[in-house]
C-alpha cells in the first residue's frame, strides 16, 4: 500500500478517495479537507477570533489542533456534563491537551456553576439525556462566544455525524431542521424591540449580536479520518463514546448509513453534499416570518420565540434535585420508557427508587 | 397474541401498527389499506378498466387478487422476461392464476417477440440487467395499456420497495426522480405536434394519449404483509427474488431501511408518507419545460425527450444477439466492473468468452 503522493508507504486507506496516504500526506490531506471547507463555506476570515467548542474527544481536539496549525486564533471552551467517569476524563483530556500547549481553554461545570447535570436533567424531564445535553451545551458555548467577544464558534461535527443528522431529518422530513442545516449558521443580530411600546425587551438590544456565528470546519473529513489525525498528531483524546448516548438514533443512523458506505464508497459524502447542492436551498425558511417572532428571552436575553427560552426553562426545572448517577439513568430504549428513573425532590429516595424502577440499569462504565 | 380486532387467535403482528391481527381481520386489514390507498391518491375511478402488471411474484398476485375482490375490472398483463428458470416459473405461475380463475392475461415474451432477453441485454449494454428490464417492463406495460385501451396501469410496488427508491433517491439527491416519485403518474396527452410545419411527428397525434395513468396500490402495505396475504388466500406465488437483481443498490437500501425500521417500526411508513405529505412539492418539475421538449418517438410514438425514444434505441443495440445465458451475467458487484460478460455478434462464442471473462460467474439458481 503506497501512499498516492509521494509512493512512500501507506499508513491509511481512504476508500472514498480511492487513495492511500503515508502519515505526512494524510495529515496534509487533513488539513486541505478543512481549508476547502471553510473557503467553501466562508467559515471562518483571516484575523477572526475563534471558540472551538471541546470536549476531549477526537473531534474537537483534531479541529483546535487544525485552526492553529492552520492559524487561526482559536481558543478552546469546555463544559463538564457530570457523565461519570467519563465527563472527569474527558474534562482532564481537554484541560490537559491545552495546559501542554499553553493554550487558553474556557470551563464551565454544570454541577458547580448550574446546579445540575445531565444524568439528573435526564431523570427530572424524563428525556433521553442528548437532548438536555445538546441544549446546555449550545446554549452556554453561545453565550460565552457573545460575552468573550469572539467572532465565531467553531465544532467538531464530521462528516458522519453530518450525514447521519441529515439522516435523521430526512427519515422524518423535519422540513424546519432541513432548512437550517448547513455546515455555517449566520450570525444573528438582536430583535428590533421596540422598548418605548410598553413591551419587554429582555436584555438584547436592537444591534446586538444575539447569536454567534456557527461553523463546522470538519464536515469534511470523516470520524475514522479524525481519529487517525489524532494519533498521526499524538493527541490524546477520550476514545470511550459517552455511556448515555448509547443505542441513541443517531448511532443506529450512523450504522444504517455505513453499511450503505461499506457497499459504495463515497455514499455519504454524496449524500451530505448532494443536500447541501441540490435540495438544501428547498428547505430554506422563509425570510420574513418563517420563522415566527424571534424576541429575547425574558431572563437571558438569548433569542427565542417564547417568553423564556429553552435553556432558562430547563433550568427551572431541573435544578436543586438530588444528583442522579449516571448508572441510574438507562438510555432510553423501545419499550424503556416507563422504566426510567424517576426523580422528584421531596422523595429523598430518589436514587434507589431510580434503580427499582429501572430494573436493569445500563452500567455506565467508560 | 390476540387479534386487535375480535380478540380471537391472532396471527400476525403488525409491529409498526402496534397491532395483531387474526387471519380474516388481517385480510381486511389489507383491503383497507388499498382502499385508502385508491381513495387518497385518486388512483382508479369505479368503472375504470385496469391493467396490472403481473409478474408471478406475491405483490403483483395480491394486488390483483385485491382489485378483483375489491369489484375493479382489472386484467393482467405478463412479460416473460428470459432470466432462466426464474422466468419460466414466475411465467407459469401467473398463467395459472389467471387460468383458475377464468382471467384475461396478456402475454408477452421477449425473445419470442422481441428476439432478446434480459441476460442477453444486461450482457450486450454492459448495464445492471435491472436497467434493460425496468425499461422493458414499462415501455411493454405502458404500450399494452394504451393499445388495449385501458384507463390506468396497476403495479404491485409496496412500500418497501417505494421508500427503498426513495432512500435511493435521496442519498443521491436525485432531485429530477424525486419531483417524480409518487404513488400516481398522471396519463399524458401527445404533444401539439406542428405536422404541417414540417417536423417529423412520430405516430403521436395531439390529443391522443401517449402515457397511461399509472398508480401503485400497494403503497401502504409492505412486502411481509403481502405475502402473508398471498398466503391466507391461498395463492400461489414465485418466492425466489430474481437472481439477476441479487447484491443491487436496492436490496442494499432495503436492508437499511429494515435495519433503521427494526429498532423504530414506522420508520418506513412515516419516512415515505412524509416525503409525500412535506417534501414531494418541493422537487416537483417546472409546469412548463421542466422536462425538457417532449415529442413522439419517431419508431414508436411513445413520448421521449430524444429522437428515439430508450426502448427502441434498447431494441436497436440488444436484439439479434446469441442468447447469454442468466448464469453467465454476474450481478454487478463493486470491483467486478472489468469482468462482466462480453458478447459481440462476430465472435459467436460470446457465452464462452463471458464465462472466462466474468471469472466466477455466479449461480443463478432456482
Amino acid at each position: 500500500m503506497k501512499c498516492a503522493v509521494c509512493r512512500g508507504p501507506a499508513v491509511i486507506d481512504l476508500r472514498r478517495h480511492n487513495a492511500n496516504f503515508c502519515a505526512d500526506h494524510f495529515l496534509k490531506f487533513c488539513r486541505d479537507q478543512v481549508v476547502r471547507a471553510i473557503d467553501e463555506h466562508d467559515m471562518i476570515e483571516p484575523g477572526e477570533r475563534v471558540l472551538v467548542a471541546v470536549s476531549g474527544g477526537k473531534d474537537s481536539l483534531a479541529l483546535w489542533d487544525l485552526l492553529l496549525d492552520l492559524g487561526y486564533d482559536a481558543e478552546g471552551m469546555t463544559i463538564g456534563l457530570g457523565i461519570g467517569d467519563y465527563s472527569t476524563a474527558s474534562t482532564a483530556t481537554a484541560v490537559a491537551f491545552a495546559e501542554r500547549r499553553n493554550l487558553t481553554l474556557g470551563r464551565i461545570d454544570l454541577r458547580g456553576d448550574y446546579d445540575y447535570d445531565i444524568p439528573t436533567a435526564a431523570a427530572v424531564t424524563r428525556r433521553v439525556p442528548c437532548s438536555s445535553c445538546g441544549l446546555s451545551k449550545r446554549h452556554l458555548i453561545d453565550r460565552a462566544a457573545l460575552d468573550g467577544d469572539y467572532d465565531v464558534v467553531a465544532t467538531g461535527h464530521n462528516l458522519d455525524d453530518e450525514a447521519a443528522v441529515l439522516f435523521g431529518n430526512v427519515l422524518h422530513w423535519h422540513t424546519e431542521y432541513l432548512g437550517r442545516q448547513r455546515p455555517v449558521l449566520a450570525e444573528r443580530i438582536g430583535p428590533e424591540t421596540d422598548t418605548g411600546s410598553g413591551g419587554r425587551s429582555g436584555r438584547a438590544e436592537a444591534g446586538t449580536r444575539v447569536f454567534p456565528r456557527k461553523v463546522k470546519p470538519l464536515v469534511r473529513l470523516t470520524e475514522r479520518e479524525t481519529a487517525a489525525y489524532c494519533v498521526l498528531r499524538g493527541i490524546d483524546y477520550v476514545v470511550e463514546e459517552c455511556p448515555m448516548a448509547e443505542g441513541n438514533r443517531h448511532l443506529r443512523y450512523k450504522e444504517a448509513l455505513n453499511a450503505v458506505e461499506a457497499a459504495s464508497p463515497g455514499a455519504k459524502q454524496a449524500f451530505y453534499f448532494g443536500f447541501l447542492a441540490r435540495a438544501a436551498d428547498r428547505f430554506a425558511p422563509e425570510p420574513d416570518g418563517g420563522d415566527g417572532e424571534v424576541r429575547a428571552c425574558a431572563r437571558c436575553g438569548s433569542p427565542t420565540t417564547g417568553e423564556v427560552c429553552a435553556f432558562c426553562r430547563l433550568i427551572d426545572q431541573v435544578t436543586g434535585h438530588d444528583p442522579v448517577p449516571v448508572e441510574l439513568v438507562r438510555p432510553r430504549r423501545r419499550g424503556s420508557r416507563r422504566r426510567r428513573a424517576r426523580t422528584k425532590r421531596p422523595s429523598g429516595q430518589d436514587a434507589t427508587g431510580a434503580q427499582n424502577s429501572t430494573g436493569s440499569a445500563t452500567k455506565a462504565g467508560s
